[in-house]
């Protein structure tokens, strides 16, 4: 397995680097493709983490646990949906609770990092094309999604700036199919499932979008959240933990 | 007024330029800050025409027009939608009905292209950040979108590969409020409707967004369709022209 991050030392420009241990090991080159170490390192602790890759588009599966499904049909196929790449948020980095929102959960999620062009795709093709995974928090009001305030798409209950926290790192050559994943909320346990009760896995996932979407390197997939999700406030921390992978934490904040 | 079109000359890479009448003359520079012409000049003949920008979001608006709300109810704000950047097709280049689709349609549009960052923006200080408009085609899906192959977003139904048709040029420096925008197929003029008759104009539409996302330079918004629409096949030619800004026209083929 080997961990990607990107991060900055300074506030004009951003690096690709190797995460080992507590140090990282800057790349140059083509994160998807060629790409060769600097020799130059920093300790971790020393640089600000970003999220790990510039997506040129996101999408998201709804529905993708049963436990999240709950008394709702079981879907027959992918139901997939769009986030802005305006909503990235780097690790650490404010949720910012938007203006008139009442009901912002989080969605801890296993996310796809596309490596390689994906269209009309088998799974062992769609597979293939799978560079590794994050960590990512779906960020959601329910309200603007599916309460009295409910529009039309769900453009802002899933679009708004900050609500697609991301990283730290992407986790490439890894066995992604059973991980476990946690989200705490302030410390505490809130979502706890194994990445092996997705319904329809990550190949199966990248297969049914490039059958009518096209993927490039870089864009990523948010896979669904499992079980239910609460309320955040002003104040709150929210993390979500993927074994070998590593932990997005997120402070929330108001606007 | 001021006619930015993004052009190839070869294969291998793209242009942006200035059309005066027939002739194109190339800039160099951030379209959306300052450039300079090079000196070089190309008859418009000789180039091949591309989506005029290079987004990296897309956002659009439904049911905008009386004519197209029909007997729904009328929305009390903008409903606001995503396509994915992947959907962008040139003019000239072929539409393309994707797998298992069996009712796509075409939706002549007005497009705002975005010059300046905008968030939370008064509708003065949206009006400052519209760079420019152009023509738009906003193909759908009607099963995927409302019928009994409905998906849950309208991920397919709006954003399937070559659903996004954008050009031939950005009009700068234009009063877009009152532009006569008509649609034909086949030849025949199927939506004819003037700008001025947009439930929501371009301000109001751009000060919406930036309260919650915010807006980039290149972006661009599709600001809905007039009147009804019908199914395309492979074969026909689908045009979208508005007064002073140009003809968009693409044939349809079968994947």
């Amino acid at each position: 397995m080997t961990k990607y991050v990107r991060y900055r030392t300074d506030s004009t420009s951003s690096s690709y680097g190797i995460l080992e241990g507590e140090t990282v090991r800057e790349i140059r080159g083509d994160l998807f493709g060629s790409h060769a170490p600097t020799g130059a390192t920093r300790p971790l602790s020393a640089v600000n983490l970003l999220y790990p890759c510039q997506p040129g588009k996101i999408l998201a599966v709804g529905l993708n646990y049963k436990s999240h499904v709950g008394t709702r049909p079981m879907p027959t196929h992918p139901e997939i949906f769009y986030k802005p790449v305006s909503a990235l948020q780097d690790p650490g980095v404010p949720i910012v609770l938007p203006r008139d929102s009442t009901d912002v959960h989080y969605e801890g999620e296993l996310v796809i990092v596309i490596g390689k062009p994906a269209r009309n795709a088998s799974k062992e093709q769609a597979r293939a094309a799978i560079f590794g995974v994050t960590c990512g928090n779906d960020v959601s009001e329910r309200n603007w999604q599916a309460g009295e305030g409910k529009d039309l798409q769900w453009w802002r209950a899933k679009g708004s700036d900050t609500f697609a926290p991301l990283g730290p790192a992407i986790a490439a050559d890894i066995d992604y199919g059973n991980l476990l994943l946690q989200t705490r909320l302030n410390g505490e346990v809130v979502q706890k499932q194994f990445t092996s009760d997705l319904i329809f896995d990550c190949p199966t996932i990248v297969s049914w979008i490039s059958g009518w979407v096209t993927l490039v390197p870089g864009d990523v997939i948010y896979t669904g959240t499992p079980g239910s999700t609460r309320r955040m406030s002003a104040g709150d921390t929210v993390e979500v933990e993927i074994d070998q992978i590593g932990t997005l934490r997120n402070p929330v904040a108001a606007l």
